[in-house]
């Protein structure tokens, strides 16, 4: 069943006429043009039983039909009323009553446009939950490319771990990750890249410094790539030169809580066991209060998305789901550890995104 | 007067009891702390008559009060209801009736929340236009940022010129300019740069491909940085060798256009008429219909805001407002000319953000 097919049907088992999508990447989900309009008007709606439209800026139209849309799309000038017009079209086909929108993107101002021009009208069904949730399974069409995301990830942590010098910044060693992704045309990171030598890789929220790579220390990374709208995401901690055994020991039980995790993360588990898994390891090294974020994150269209692998998630995996596996112990002014792998489930286990080694790499001193 | 005294003055001048930013980019305006907090919620409340405060993700409250918030800030935890918190500390101050919302930003799923919490109230005020309003004028301090972001500009120009050679690809060109941002810890662009090389460039809406640069032909670049938190935008186009008559005369025109609109901008005239300065020099010189968009856009924190230099836009331009002038001429199949720079207004005339030459720059073939 396709995506739009899924809205459809639960317009048709909730009783609702009409279905609108303002979040342009969500339209790009569903309908394989993506474009963010800005402070423009850019919209789809979904009947349960008549074809969608889409309704764009003029200067959209083509590009949306070039991008393979088969139903209609209208456009609209600058100088003209998007609502008004948007209500004409509606009206053409359907007199809704029961609206259902994306409450968690919808703006106020939109909402009292649409209130305006549909007085009668009902706004009761909330399509984010819904969006969510569809969005939790992956085709295989989008498993291909968060596959090909992915093989650009491990492409650039060659690149970061070739880069690693006592000459260079933390700063630096991202300039040459993404100068790498940029000459093989690879012109987005899915997020801001991650480098942290040393004491700074015990701070989860901190940026790439002005700060010299330091020699015998652990290094850390913390990448991805846009790969036609779909992300990669993976992170690796190697050992610049001779590390202490302290920062060994760090490492050994962060991999055994990562490997832990991957190797059990299958379809019929809840997110928060997965969590457990990896979180007992590091717990019962003693590191526990060190470990302190969730285990994953869904990953798709962006970083920010569902199943979150934490404790209190009662979500059963199922088949086609794709997150992160990223248990990180940081030590303050002593060392930052963090490995992940992103994966899909499939029927009875699962596959990671990312195939660059865990096992502690050691980079030689410049 | 601050910022925030603005909102009061506009609170109390129209009889509203509270106002509600809900947009991060819009809380650092007026606080000083910036960081997008996703799907959680932050929120600033502003009163006529009354101290204001921050709602926050806990995680960010120790972040808020070091970047220099004097006023109260209240965290939340994951499992709390942040909309029960944020009633119980409101009415601690006060039993607000009348609202005001940034209704260009609140979702739905918000604004259902407030009318749950707080079922008496009214919500007709709309901070939107009243925060565009007041972000048109920059603050010397915001004028300072803008040109320390034009200066990496011309920085980022130079390092593109010197990377023209027929051995790169535009996104070659793209990715050099990039790393010399980046090796200068200057971490992110205001938007993806742009280089497009000989009839590649008549696309204004295109992205650098991986096309070599071509032989005596014009190359396009559009780009800026984001220096902390205030973006640079600038354009040139250069000619790579030895390029036609026809390209030096489209060229001229353009500059023309640019050079008598710069020389203009100045308070007291509205925006229609910069626009069609430089619109009625392309037009006089038989290109008009080539000039597809509009003469320029605001700039500060991003480079979607106001003002917009355009047809049709009547606004009396004022002291400290800041926009682009960038006339294009795209000419499909024959070479793309867009010639910018960001400027601010002064008592009696402007000064521009960046200062690379604008005389045609002949960069010699490899």
């Amino acid at each position: 069943m396709s995506h739009l097919n899924t809205i459809q049907t639960w317009l048709a088992d909730n009783n609702l006429d009409i279905a609108y999508i303002s979040d342009w990447k969500n339209i790009q989900y569903f309908t394989g043009f993506g474009s963010d309009p800005f402070e423009r008007t850019l919209a789809l709606f979904i009947f349960p039983d008549k074809d969608p439209f889409i309704f764009a800026p003029a200067l959209e139209v083509e590009a949306i039909k070039k991008a393979g849309w088969k139903y209609p799309v209208y456009g609209y000038l600058d100088h003209e009323d998007p609502y008004a017009l948007i209500k004409e079209h509606i009206t053409e086909l359907a007199s809704p009553k029961h609206w259902a929108l994306e409450k968690d993107n919808l703006t106020v101002v939109r909402f009292e446009a649409l209130r305006k021009y549909f007085p009668q009208a009902e706004f009761s069904g909330n399509l984010s939950p819904v969006i969510e949730r569809e969005k939790l399974f992956k085709t295989p069409e989008e498993i291909e490319l968060l596959k090909t995301a992915g093989k650009w990830a491990d492409i650039a942590f060659e690149a970061g771990f070739k880069a690693l010098s006592t000459k260079r910044t933390e700063q630096d060693v991202v300039a040459e990750i993404e100068y790498t992704m940029k000459k093989n045309g690879i012109m987005h990171m899915s997020f801001d890249t991650i480098v942290q030598s040393g004491a700074n890789a015990a701070d989860p929220h901190g940026a790439p410094k002005a700060d010299l790579i330091k020699p015998n220390e652990l290094c850390l990374f913390d990448l991805g790539v846009d790969y036609k709208g779909y992300m990669s995401d993976a992170s690796r901690t190697v050992a610049f030169g001779k590390v202490s055994d302290k920062a060994k020991e760090i490492y050994q039980v962060c991999l055994e809580a990562q490997l832990a995790a991957q190797a059990a993360a299958k379809p019929g588990m809840r997110a928060f066991e997965l969590d457990k898994i990896a979180r007992d390891i590091i717990t019962k090294a003693g590191y526990g209060e060190y470990f302190i974020h969730r285990l994953g994150h869904g990953i798709g269209q962006s970083d920010h998305e569902f199943p979150s692998i934490m404790e209190g998630n009662e979500l059963v995996l199922e088949p086609g789901m794709c997150f992160s596996i990223e248990p990180g112990i940081y030590v303050p002014g002593v060392a930052g550890v963090r490995i992940e792998d992103c994966v899909y489930l499939t029927k009875d286990g699962n596959e990671p995104f990312t195939h660059t080694t865990k096992e502690l790499q050691i980079i030689p001193l410049d």
